[in-house]
């Protein structure tokens, strides 16, 4: 089993929402506190209108959970706020991690409104972990998501994230990067995102290192000389088309044409970017350059990527920052973590919360969930959510329906059918083997092969289909009738 | 002095892009290692269209520069990288950091083009710094000031940052509430941002109180006998109207009315607010509850509050989220750090970058910040930028311009002149005292005072001058010219 690092040597225990605490102290008061639960981590609809989402920042919740613990002086500061029981302290301070867990692995493809992590277990711990559960999986899922957008967008081009200097934050900057590379980037401006993840780090030249000599000309040689094999040079601090390429092909004909060096390139951060990457690919080559390569940057996403590459802009790589580390264009990930049910008489019975959006309302109970694959095309079908330890289809026709409209149905055949949650924690004990990185970036790579193309494309995606079994949609519309609601379409 | 707390156990020397290790080593091999330049951190463009923003993050930079060092582990891994000489490596391993630094001070007014922190020393350290300094300020100020325009939406009303569930990672959600609490808000749902920054948590229940009792009225009783003096109750799990407020009305007759209880309240999390709130605000004056307090949440920031306000919503409090704890509607601030100067022959001659995008253009030399107040009305009149040790008025009328309409030209009389820039380090030695967060806090809100209210409306704000001194406009015309543009206003 790979060893689980510690991703920072803080105490995150507190990074709590202060009502997880509270209603714990109030369960704790009640009786409440052995009372078995389970909640659901899901989310209600992607980013940018997207298709799907890719699940990462699992190996952080681990690792948040094999840390969990009170200090003292975390018992000392929450006793200063005056609300807790001593008694509720101690329990606190002798807290051991006890739940069971379930997650879809990093790198897999996920839809709105199927469970993503189960917690199973006693009320006020499956509380607590709301917060960092979300936070991790809500960042990181968001990251990957985007920086797969992009790297589509870029038809197999390199994309290398640049965006620590606009991160929200240093975990932001650092696990950004590591997200970024789950959804496809080929690596990071960021050194620390190699030194802790293993992600690659890259980079040249700044405008400051141009500024720092005489002239252009100077800089672009000294860099030659000192980095004869990484010589990407920045071409626009004064000119691009009247200096800073004919500068930059100068150097190149002096210092490295001579040692037959041929991974040299430019790099171009502002301007337009489509009409002087041809000016300049067409230097190039005139100067003998063909495989000298062009790399852009400077605000890019995966609408602009796509924009200049339809216009024919010759780049052969993407530098993204600020778009891609703060998901620019959208920049939440609505991931929630809401109660499905509560241990009543010895066993678990589903809860639902209403709501008066009816897009928040919860499907309640203990879930598992599924995955339906094309035997011929080894394409996803469609998903499939039922009751924990519900018998599923093996190979026989099943008719699947819409939860929100029923009449929307589809009968699946020819398939295979793969379940999509592991066993993460039993009873308190990790027992999920994590994957490396590149194993996770790899998996990445393969979910999205089974997507089809439509699902991909960027406006008015096709939808996939997420479906509730016969059970589980029969006890949704049970709790939603006995709370008054008569059925869930005829709120709409 | 303040003890500096290292926010962090990590070492986040390495959280740097990798060309501004690239580019040491190159400064390094071409012996220009104690070359002394001077960087500017600004920023373009302040967020959401608005007028000002407010600078925070110096605290975190200071305890960044406070454990800068190479350990032996970032050492190894920089070898690993194998472009780095072992001279360069050494000088790392023995890296004392030896820079002069000016900021501005956290809770104050900031505006784009105007240099907010200043750095002088040895280029490969100066440049090191640029990653963590622009991380750092960049993402607590763009909390800050959009926390502050939400809380000048709500209007005096207190609002809470409930947003760690959706910030970018757990420092964006640790130091994104400390940065909305120096922005005006009165508090967080983080546990840990108290214990840490002292950051008032607050927090009460989430929907899972509701939905582990039998009944909503049975929670809420249990929660009022638990919480008399904490009582706000979440009245939307099933039904606000039909079921939450008079529930939370029996609940308030029966256990807080007899102790003479008053400072109870509820809370709103669906739904369309302004119906609901008014409808709630009278079932509870009806009920003789006119001081209950009615607390709004789901999805707001300035814009949705200020439509709710305008639509006469009763509502007392905020809970703000996700749109504040990623600045959701501008999630970017684009603050840049570039070369301004570098020693040649013995004194700091200024440097420009000239880009093809005109709002790119740095402005050159190594300066000095101002602000003009109006002698009467102590509303700031004009920012002052300077070369560094040049004479500034004193009193007498003098005749400021734009920078980049050089005919807009205004007259200033009858004025105070203040210093914006503090030193903070001197040759590697911090030399400033940090002030707590609640005088940052009170700092921001005396700086807000002195702003006109015209510059603070979210349409179409009245823009606030920045101006350059002649001296320094002289400077960075004659660089154009020497670059061959030959001046500013032409390119436009």
């Amino acid at each position: 089993m790979k060893q689980v690092e510690f991703f920072d040597k803080n105490n995150y225990t507190l990074l709590a929402d202060f009502y997880e605490l509270a209603m714990g102290n109030g369960y704790f008061e009640n009786d409440m506190k052995d009372t078995i639960v389970t909640f659901d981590m899901f989310f209600r609809s992607v980013p940018d209108d997207g298709c799907y989402a890719i699940l990462a920042g699992l190996e952080q919740v681990v690792e948040y959970l094999e840390q969990l613990h009170f200090s003292d002086e975390d018992i000392d500061f929450l006793r200063s706020k005056e609300i807790f029981s001593e008694d509720f302290l101690d329990y606190l301070k002798n807290f051991e991690f006890a739940c069971d867990m379930w997650s879809v692995p990093e790198g897999t493809l996920v839809f709105p409104h199927e469970p993503l992590v189960i917690v199973r277990g006693p009320v006020i711990q499956a509380q607590l972990l709301e917060t960092m559960i979300l936070l991790t999986i809500n960042h990181q899922s968001m990251i990957a998501t985007k920086a797969n957008r992009i790297c589509y967008s870029a038809q197999d081009r390199p994309v290398v994230e640049f965006g620590s200097r606009r991160a929200q934050g240093y975990s932001a900057a650092n696990l950004g990067a590591r997200a970024a590379y789950i959804g496809g980037c080929a690596g990071t401006a960021n050194t620390l995102a190699e030194k802790t993840y293993g992600v690659p780090a890259v980079g040249t030249m700044a405008h400051s290192w141009v500024q720092m000599f005489e002239t252009e000309q100077e800089a672009f040689d000294a860099f030659a000389k000192t980095y004869p094999n990484n010589t990407i040079l920045l071409v626009d601090t004064y000119d691009v088309l009247k200096q800073g390429v004919p500068n930059a092909i100068r150097t190149f004909d002096k210092y490295l044409k001579p040692k037959g060096i041929k991974n040299m390139g430019i790099r171009i951060d502002s301007g337009d970017i489509a009409y002087l990457s041809k000016k300049a690919r067409k230097m190039l080559d005139d100067a003998g350059y063909p495989y000298a390569k062009i790399m852009a940057s400077n605000s890019l996403d995966e609408f602009v990527i796509e924009a200049l590459l339809t216009q024919g802009a010759q780049i052969d790589s993407f530098g993204v920052g600020e778009r891609l580390i703060t998901s620019k264009s959208d920049p939440v990930f609505g991931g929630v973590y809401k109660l499905t049910s509560v241990e009543r008489n010895g066993h678990l019975e589903p809860t639902i919360k209403i709501s008066e959006n009816i897009s928040k309302i919860t499907t309640p109970g203990f879930k598992s969930l599924y995955r339906f694959y094309d035997k011929d095309t080894n394409k996803a079908l469609a998903d499939f959510i039922t009751l924990y330890g519900e018998e599923v289809p093996q190979g026989e026709d099943i008719e699947i329906f819409h939860p929100l409209y029923t009449w929307k149905r589809r009968t699946l055949s020819n398939y295979t059918i793969k379940p999509l949650l592991h066993q993460i924690y039993d009873k308190g004990k990790l027992v999920y083997e994590l994957p490396s990185l590149d194993a996770i970036r790899d998996h990445a790579r393969k979910e999205l092969d089974s997507l089809w193309p439509e699902m991909k494309r960027f406006d008015n995606p096709q939808d996939y289909h997420v479906d509730l079994s016969q059970n589980l949609w029969d006890v949704r519309t049970r709790l939603l009738k006995q709370h008054g609601k008569s059925t869930l379409t005829k709120e709409k």
